[in-house]
């Protein structure tokens, strides 16, 4: 363990690495979940690595107040950003997620500090996990880019070209500062109706993201838990049908 | 395209220029974006290009979160301080537009920086355009100064000396603090009785701008625009006219 | 005109000055104003030339956002700490006031910057002039003190030792930093039963000044402002007792 | 008296001390100020002599704005960290307590002007003390670690080991921050059911803490207060039982 004080945050390095022609891929909480739950389910199904982790003022609880977590093992722990390490057949990838989003006023420190690790290990591309508030009834995986030669790839595995508007967080300002250093960087965006978790809006960013990478990520895991969702709400959905008065057992209109 | 790292923020040029006895033109959102559509008329009508861009911690989304833009054509874009380059016949124009205004806590670090910026390429006066809350029917031009010296001039071409008060946001700061640097410095004010976009007080703005620098710029399309809305606004009138009950086809008084 | 930056912030020197045994003494806006009138009526009560200004980020409008204030002569302000040089006959004086209290992120910057200022002229002493929010109908002068030794002198004019509490805002930060770099300090509070500018308390605080340092300070002009506001309400007292309905002339009790 | 500037921040130093295999004991207000009573008890009931202090712009006063205190004799006190040192037989404690928790933005380098403080002096282990809120009845002292190690120690003198949640603010905060540092580090927490000051939980946690460190304190003070809050509480009970209407006393039931 390797401990580094940078101005006010510190990088706790658990192994050295160097990256192959690097990707960094991002997956933080936001909307519908979808970009956290990608890269936690990536991170977990292919059972990789914590190589390091990020502390400091501007990652704070999720109730954005000063603490620590305190695990089911007693165990302090500060809220973090956390990089896994996987190592591909002929790049190597960086995935990073956390509990929180840096507060607004530290985003920009907290995506540099990023920076300056990926890039110090051979970083050259940085991808954006997340949701994207769509009011279309199908799911679909929406791109946005900062390079543009990376449009036709994205198409080619079934993405659409987003038409506009904006991505609040860390999910486009890490892509988009990327590119001021010159690396390739886009944003993957899994359509969401919800805010709730959403793990099928997770699932399709997960194989569009496989299928860019030629990566093999199991789906069997993430499919038992939409399933096991899609049964409960069938479940509550008959329950409530249930309860429903029949026709000749309602109550006299004039009670109230 | 050149990238600075200027504490936390980056400058990015895409062109070097020199300014011969150059001036700075800012106008950003504010009161009636009487400022923002000013300049933004004047880059567009001019064709000019953007020669330098600002990015940084203190320039945010306009909602006052982190996060990008993106394009109609599916591009990241972070919210910056945007610079056109004008050459005119014996001075040149530097004019800076963004979608926002810094937030509170950036205002000085973001209006020194474009100060730093704009005196290394030869500047020599700062101009800020805005508009101001005016009760009075008619539209007019306000000035308030930096450099007493310039008050003949910018009485010469009609612009009433403002009587006081305060001016909120970068239009004030900037000249003041411009002034601090020995710059020449003045604020050029459109009047205006609403906070919605006001193009009838900015075309008044460009007038006296276009009158101060001996410059040519075409009413035509801003005419256009005002037109457009003014029509729109007397359909509207006309449409709540008629929709008035008639004398005798009133409802009952004791109809509530 | 001297222009120095000190870390964000610009320290504007108008004139050189040396302070023999200098005290400084600070009346910003706060509770019943009374600091910031007392201080103003000595500036301009004694005719003191303005030596320096501080201008910088943590120095806004009253409301509390960034901006300048535009003179009655059209001319751009911007918010400041303005500082006045009085010569006395043994010793030198620094008057200071603004038209705001530092931002809460910004008065130990400000403060430290103020110190840095006074104690490179020559400084000594730091005296806090400011109200303090008394339920007693008499008005009377209280003292704080960061320096034991100058209880007696005090007691000896007249002022009565606080008994305890807080002093909010600058007023008391100042003297109390001021005694860390071995500076004598205390800060003199005129009490108050309003919050409204109340200029009685600051005739007070005034007085137990000018007592401490054998200052002659004429109160003339003070009175008068105080007979006026005392005349007026007693106006608007007869106006509102000739309003009330005579015995007989009350409205009937059915009436509501 | 030594005074150090630390960024900002200024460090006072009354007394020069080295620490023996150093243990720092933070108690700052929280939840049932358990964390702060225990320590300004112990730092009382052994008569504690204050050897450094630490003041500047993350520590604020209770209400959240700058200022300072007064005291009953009239003196200014800027709010601060207060350290207290006591020399034991093998190892030798530092003792930190406050009027207030840093501010949310100055936790981190709050924390970490402790921690530089404390590793200089000689310090090996940090201790959190504070209050958990807990739905059971009974009183008990719960642990969470940054070192694993310490677990069997904690349990050996029944404190219980947290099954998980948050910590909110520099209880947790610093010993986590110090377990960086490579010190030991854990959390003791008296378990509350109110958020008002709860001295019975001080007390259980005083008991847990001198068990640790084989230190002998005094329980007696904190036991009268203890009983003093109790019969108050049964007295104010006793009045309200004799205030309720007796049987056949009761107002009729139409009366509302």
């Amino acid at each position: 363990m390797k401990i580094q004080k940078l101005d006010g945050y510190t990088l706790i390095t658990y192994k050295d690495i160097k990256l192959r022609d690097g990707v960094l891929v991002q997956g933080l909480p936001g909307i519908g979940l979808v970009g956290k739950i990608a890269v936690d389910y990536i991170v977990s199904s292919l059972d990789l690595e914590k190589v390091a982790e990020l502390i400091g003022p501007g990652i704070l609880l999720p109730a954005g107040n000063v603490g620590v977590f305190v695990t089911n093992q007693g165990e302090l722990q500060l809220p973090s950003y956390k990089f896994y390490y996987y190592s591909g057949t002929e790049r190597d990838f960086l995935f990073l997620t956390s509990e929180v989003q840096p507060t607004v006023w530290a985003q920009y420190e907290v995506a540099e500090k990023v920076l300056d690790l990926f890039v110090s290990l051979g970083g050259r591309e940085v991808v954006g996990l997340c949701g994207t508030a769509i009011e279309e009834a199908e799911t679909g995986v929406y791109y946005a880019l900062a390079t543009p030669k990376l449009g036709e790839k994205l198409e080619s595995i079934g993405a659409k070209r987003s038409s506009g508007g904006t991505i609040t967080g860390a999910c486009g300002l890490l892509p988009a500062l990327a590119s001021l250093r010159g690396l390739d960087a886009f944003v993957l965006m899994g359509s969401t109706q919800t805010s709730e978790p959403n793990f099928a809006a997770a699932k399709e960013v997960i194989i569009a993201f496989s299928k860019l990478y030629g990566m093999s990520i199991s789906l069997e895991e993430i499919e038992k838990v939409i399933n096991q969702i899609r049964e409960k709400e069938e479940e509550a959905k008959k329950i409530l049908e249930e309860a429903k008065p029949k026709e000749g057992e309602q109550l006299p209109s004039w009670y109230v």
